[in-house]
């Protein structure tokens, strides 16, 4: 099965050092990140995708000061999380400059998250930026393609190990962690690995009409075994989501992404 | 925006009176019902829509004794409303005899349905059926095609207000009612519909990925101003939902389906 996407123009057609790189204007989605063939994002849903990768574990921390953002070049993930109150600073490391360059230019709606002032952007690999940190973010975020290219490693007991390190006590880590329609096994494998090195975790998704399957999921985990995920921390009345400009995240919309069908929250009993 | 699957093979195509009837068998997606060129369900993600459309109304109403199921003719809906306890007797009305024909020679599965022993199935216009029904059913499920062609008139006022007279007090009627991230103007004019002939309404979804976006809506209405819809009236625990072969719906699962993305939410008040 796939989704194809009504192309009305390339904007932008580039190969960096890690991945072909192409912007293209969609018939009716806005226009689109395209990263080795794969779409990351296109204007017209991305929102739900950073919303929820964002919000579900800044709202599953009890105070989330500190941010480290994994990844996540389009600069999407910075731009919700700088909007949390409670979170003083972000980190970013992305491995690919050029991506940040090109949605500077192409995705500004995206790429403005980059440029706030909350946020510092490190330019290297994200694998060895967290082995020289210890004990420093309340919450870190991997926004990273799917689980080939470059990304691959960042699926891997190892790298959570190193995530594990990088946290304060009680630190949460969130994961984009694919569709539990046909990547059950993915999806399943990642939990695991998750699990293995957290004593809290917990899988919730989104619907995001570009992706495979239309969905999406995140695996957190946390580092204080009594985190509910589920409940957020943080509640947001009408006004105050509008004053965020939230458009798809909502502390109900949070409850609800940890619901899961029962043949796939079967699977993780 | 599209979805396309692979085809492995062409198991029936015919024309009834009302459509054109296309049984396929999918690379990765079992067997497809495809209704004037539209994926009407696979064998993959059935369930999903199946249990959702006949548990959200049937476990929003205290009693549900008598169901009507207004097409449908696959045969799933019926296969799910009498698996509920409180259930004593279903009719179906669909127009196309020759779609529960095919189905029940290519799709057993969905069409076990159609003769389970609480099931009387008429065949015959659904909305010449409900015209001489008076305050007789608790729910009626409104399992149709897309709003074109034959299935234009049931997301009309004049449909609605036909179904309320159909119901006794305090009954409740469900409808399938598209996606909002590409019919969003569609959801709500169905909304809207509804709303205007129910003193009590609400919009829920699931996911299929076989359908555009990979999710798709229900609109339900009450007949009681009191309905949650929200609270199921009956929780089913573990046990009991193995009991009943469900697959999706579990009441976590009830209560999420009615969590609705902000921007979407916002549009119904």
């Amino acid at each position: 099965m796939c989704i194809s996407v009504e192309t009305d123009k390339v904007l932008y057609e580039g190969k960096s050092e890690f991945q072909e790189i192409l912007v293209i204007q969609t018939k009716n989605q806005g226009k689109a990140l395209v990263l080795d063939g794969i779409i990351q994002c296109t204007e017209h849903d991305e929102f739900s995708y950073q919303e929820m990768i964002s919000f579900l574990p800044l709202c599953s921390h009890p105070n989330p000061k500190k941010v480290l953002i994994v990844g996540g070049g389009d600069g999407g993930v910075a731009r919700e999380v700088s909007k949390h109150p409670l979170v003083e600073s972000v980190d970013q490391v992305e491995i690919d400059g050029e991506v940040m360059e090109v949605c500077k230019k192409y995705l500004p709606g995206m790429a403005a998250g980059l440029s706030h002032p909350k946020v510092t952007v490190y330019v290297e690999d994200g694998f060895k930026f967290i082995r020289e940190k210890k004990g420093i973010y309340d919450v870190i975020i991997t926004d990273s393609s799917d689980p080939v290219g470059p990304a691959v490693p960042l699926f891997q007991e190892d790298y959570f190990k190193l995530l594990r390190q990088a946290l304060k006590p009680g630190g949460i880590v969130c994961s984009q962690a694919g569709t539990f329609w046909s990547s059950r096994d993915f999806v399943t494998k990642t939990f695991k690995t998750v699990q293995n090195v957290f004593p809290a975790v917990a899988y919730a998704f989104t619907t995001v009409p570009t992706y495979p399957d239309g969905i999406i999921g995140f695996t957190l985990g946390s580092l204080n075994p009594e985190t509910s995920f589920k409940e957020p921390t943080l509640k947001f009345n009408d006004e105050e989501l509008n004053k965020l400009k939230m458009k798809y995240y909502t502390s109900e919309v949070h409850r609800a992404a940890f619901a899961l069908p029962k043949f796939i929250g079967d699977t993780f009993r």
